[in-house]
């Protein structure tokens, strides 16, 4: 098994990625803490370049690439955030991507890859294996394959926004309770409990999900790889992964304190606040860790603690059914 | 006439404002910057607490009250911004605020007033003064009168955007041609002026407007104060001051270049590129800097250019509204 990132890899690719990715704010809203009864912090990562966190696990990775391997490019397959995040972090190092996608994915997310300078190849969902169409590219290319999650560098990467968080709250003179991140694959939330216990050991870190979709929280309680029984089926698109990563769960087991579990409606309630009283634009599977605290699933009262809002890559449509689930006061 | 505030005013309101106000991102869109051809920063103060920049210049008054003035309390007259901002602040120094609000306004916005703490007092747009009832409440209490734009200590306070707007730009690495910010009375834009000319003296900074709603840049073309024909109609309710005042009328003459001015749709357009590329939520009034960058009057080809988006309190159908005029690729 893959030896485990560590603090020091976090620290190292914060070190990587400084003037490339964005030191994306930590915000407060007096209004949202009333009624909290506590401190709630909200990690603006939407604002991240490309609209997600995943910059910065993909351009780690890329940076510590042999410079032999480098010349044959990478290769990712990924409908949504990944695909965006790997195609950028590509072309701001010079390097060749290619991302398979599939044929029926969004316009928008096919265009903003394609406007990275990847080279997009499509495939049929039903018929077709990504895999296989993504390995076969690296066999024939020598491409690089970029993970989006199960792998020591993209941790260490997405661990940069636990990092950010820590010295963010020390800046605010505040000590962290708690700190949760949305969970697909694990990637981001053991990332952010590396980052965050570097520098604050004693703050609890949690992973949140979307019922149905609570992979890790059960493998968690159970001890062992839990699979989701649906692959499809939940508006949080980004959060649709079948299993841990097999060094996420490793870590997440040392790490995590137990899972939080969101419904959809919580994730799109928490859409509306984040644009209401926080003025961002969150994606639903980016919402679940702010409805975790929201609904009192993750207690704020008397504490306080920070949620991550991993992205905001949402359609139109989306975004302003979100909104009409708003009355007036 | 009052002594016009300087850059060492701009700086002394970043040390009071320090550890109260958010230093809000500057944000740039890789696909934005190539289809302009050039570099496009976006300061995105509508991430500030309370919802626009407008904390900053009330925050900064405030602190600089006499003491024996404080425990009398202030008192302010808005239907926006301004009244959320003087709020929050006034909650914030532990003062008594007393906020004059028509009684149309939208139930959110005496809400979120209401919610730091202030007394409303509501008055009838057609058969009363605000100006009135507010120098009545200051006359019989001694509360302070805390104007919206003209006057030095809130222009130095709206002034810390600039300085944070060159400070990130120096810590990008870059040189800013030019930046542009929102204007209704001319406190944003002329603070801004100051804060940005006093570390990048050769930087041109711009007062964009709404079509119709362009006074202060009618006034820098005649060399005298213009006023708006119109009072209402805009969708941008946020800048519909009928004239500039004295005071940020007489640095803008010294200190801004020609004024911008967009059209409404032109406005509605950039609030809907915000949502799409910079995941932040922007009202109409505080998206026309952006607007001006993204049509081409403030050119972006081969410069570097900021723009403020000074707000973000916009009501969810007016929101949805923008979104719906995208029309998918």
């Amino acid at each position: 098994m893959t030896a485990l990132p560590t603090f020091a890899d976090v620290l190292a690719a914060a070190g990587r990625l400084r003037g490339v990715t964005v030191r994306t704010p930590l915000l407060e809203n007096a209004r949202v803490n009333a009624r909290l009864g506590g401190r709630l912090m909200v990690k603006a990562e939407c604002l991240q370049r490309t609209g997600s966190f995943k910059l910065r696990g993909a351009y780690n990775f890329l940076s510590l690439m042999r410079e032999a391997d480098r010349s044959k490019g990478v290769v990712g397959w990924s409908s949504g955030n990944h695909a965006q995040g790997l195609a950028e972090a590509a072309r701001l190092m010079g390097m060749k991507a290619t991302i398979v996608m599939p044929a029926d994915a969004p316009a928008l997310k096919v265009a903003n890859t394609r406007a990275s300078g990847a080279e997009i190849v499509l495939y049929d969902r039903v018929r077709e294996s990504r895999e296989e169409i993504g390995l076969g590219i690296a066999g024939k290319t020598g491409a690089t394959v970029v993970p989006p999650y199960d792998h020591p560098w993209i941790v260490a990467g997405q661990g940069t926004v636990g990092l950010e968080i820590a010295e963010q709250a020390k800046e605010a003179g505040v000590m962290l309770d708690a700190v949760a991140a949305p969970c697909s694959g694990g990637g981001l939330s053991t990332g952010v409990a590396l980052g965050v216990k570097g520098l604050s050991p004693t703050t609890s870190v949690q992973a949140a999900e979307p019922h149905g979709f609570d992979d890790l929280a059960r493998s968690l309680a159970s001890g062992r790889k839990e699979t989701n029984t649906r692959l499809t089926g939940s508006t949080c698109d980004a959060l649709l992964a079948p299993s841990p990563g097999d060094l996420t769960f490793a870590l997440a087991k040392i790490l995590l304190g137990p899972g939080l579990v969101v419904t959809d409606d919580e994730a799109v309630d928490a859409m509306e606040v984040a644009f209401r009283e926080f003025k961002i634009v969150v994606e639903p599977g980016g919402a679940v860790a702010l409805a975790a605290a929201l609904t009192g699933k993750l207690p704020v009262k008397g504490r306080v603690v920070a949620v991550v809002c991993s992205g905001g890559n949402v359609d139109h449509a989306s975004f302003a059914r979100a909104l009409s689930r708003y009355e007036a006061p």
